[in-house]
């Protein structure tokens, strides 16, 4: 992994700005619809199940959120998979809260058994979930460090066949047994909600726009942390933290990048 | 069509606060809430059959918007619509995404087969696919140009009996034959996520306090554009903009007005 | 009531970070979940039926708000209080837009015939739609000021042995024939969607901290009016009010609170 690889993701999301459709929570809509426009995409928010196939068919790819889940959601999520399956798009799985109830751990299976995601990406107490290592969680925030979960999600990767990232205050992107750490970010990030959303979101553009997903997730956690990292300067509080970062997606330069940008 | 009498409506809708009821997308349901607020007016966002009647009830307009729609909320959409039809009230249609799938064609079809609105504001795309122009949309952010649809639009108007607005560089307001154009706001404004379906909120708003549409679609188009091009002078992205835009709604006052409306 | 008392409460709910499960409107999820992981609490927001058991066991309050409701969401609301009721959880009833519709009458009622809230925090329109005051409300703003529901907020505490606390100019929170006035805050407040909503998402959390729910709610609208009164000091409309005031949240300090925090 290099810098120059990372950056040269940031410029096709911009020049190509990829159509990403996300089925994803009330929470964070908004949010990660502006992340995605400022970072160049173009987001569509729809779960209609009559017009599922219409849009994954229009879209660069599928993100799958399940924040806010209820049968109604988790059948359109079904069908948009399946959509993705047969069109050939890639999709990335967001299993917020995976491990906090029953329900959600039953509908993580059921989505995962349709077909294999490019790229899972949540926390550590989420991945940890999702690789059924009998961990609970609380809630959607973390209670492990990004560290714990790396053995679990390499296990994962393997046996999904797909990249599995842990964010965190390192970021690991694992594909088999292979691991990419990216150390950037702000601990003030997790104050916002939807932070790990938006990386999820913008993971779908780039693996829009780059069929490597390992390079694609790498670029996309590299975009967040570098726009954190920016906006934290700006920022006396969360809710300046979340305008400056959404700035700092749509302004950033190469140098700022190249300059701030850590892998480990 | 004068400046004055576009400032006269902002001022009327600051002075009498409506009711505006919203049937609208979750992606922008809070910056549309917070638009109307700034504006002046009063915001209700409900979508539950049982309250639908009482909701149009109380209200000065009905925003049907169907950017996240999906079958139980298109149900309301139509009781909604026909209550507004009972008690005459005026409806705006923002048809989100148009043309991009074959159930929006089929629902937009259906929400105006049961009575006509006082306005549809959409993008170029969406006008054209409205107008069965037989264009086939992007997604939900516009691949054409305004003037594109102009023909499209006046061809609507005439056939529904409505205003139709196309928002773009150049905003288009036509009623039958007779076009009103405005030239505000800035490119950046389409790097947020629901300026359009926040423009419709607004008009909504107008309408509500004004029975001439065409001039309350043109009020209401002017206010976006003004508040617009305040805010850019303050933003550092699409953030801040955001930010300075809702603030410059509230703080309209009439020279900054007369100064920057442009009437083409 | 004291200062100090009050502020040990924010600080507890910084210190303890308790879990609150609210079922609210879409309208707010975003800013009130910000809202909470800024004063110092970890939200969840999730309503499927499936999960409402395992995810009030493992919040420390449940926060019910009907801004949105629908018969789905209302079934799920009505699983969540018989959870909290079975694991003596506290949970906080947001009854938004009382009055406004027969249906939201017709819900609260059932909503409040399942168990009693800890509390019941709404403005005065609404604090008299739910004593049955015979009062019309306009819409989701009140019409009336927290003064005229006084009487109606002491009835309706003793018939439901809960607090209820009418949010305005001066925040009234009652127990019985107790009667504790907060005046804090800024008139601007209200022209941002979900401020209300957001004192009764941090009542949740501070429910969450302190059994005695008429203190929690004290403390709550006295963080609440204090971060608004610092933040207005740097707006220059609603929108960076907004944005302030969750920095306010959690920037909070001893020696801010105790000078701006007005017991009345």
């Amino acid at each position: 992994m290099t810098k120059e690889l990372l950056w040269q993701q940031v410029v096709a999301v911009k020049e190509r700005s990829p159509l990403v459709h996300s089925i994803t929570n009330y929470v964070v809509m908004n949010f990660n619809a502006n992340a995605l426009l400022a970072a160049g995409a173009s987001p569509i928010m729809a779960h209609a199940a009559e017009e599922m196939d219409d849009m994954v068919n229009i879209s660069g790819a599928l993100v799958v959120n399940i924040g806010t889940l209820d049968s109604n959601w988790v059948n359109s999520m079904k069908i948009a998979i399946k959509a993705a399956e047969a069109k050939n798009k890639p999709w990335v799985l967001d299993p917020v809260g995976a491990g906090a109830t029953a329900y959600r751990n039953q509908v993580i299976a059921e989505l995962l058994a349709i077909h294999r995601p490019a790229v899972i990406r949540g926390n550590a107490s989420e991945i940890l979930a999702v690789a059924n290592a009998e961990n609970k969680t609380r809630g959607v925030d973390s209670t492990h460090s990004s560290n714990d979960a790396i053995e679990a999600a390499k296990q994962l990767s393997n046996q999904l066949k797909c990249v599995v990232c842990i964010s965190g205050e390192t970021d690991y992107i694992t594909s088999n047994d292979m691991v990419t750490g990216l150390k950037n970010g702000h601990a003030l990030m997790t104050r916002i909600t939807g932070m790990g959303c938006t990386a999820s979101a913008l993971t779908g553009a780039f693996c829009a726009v780059q069929a490597d997903a390992h390079l694609a997730t790498c670029a996309a956690m590299a975009m967040m942390g570098v726009a954190g990292e920016v906006a934290v300067k700006k920022a006396g509080g969360p809710a300046t933290l979340q305008t400056a970062f959404l700035d700092a997606l749509y302004t950033m330069d190469v140098t700022t990048f190249m300059e701030t940008v850590h892998i480990v």
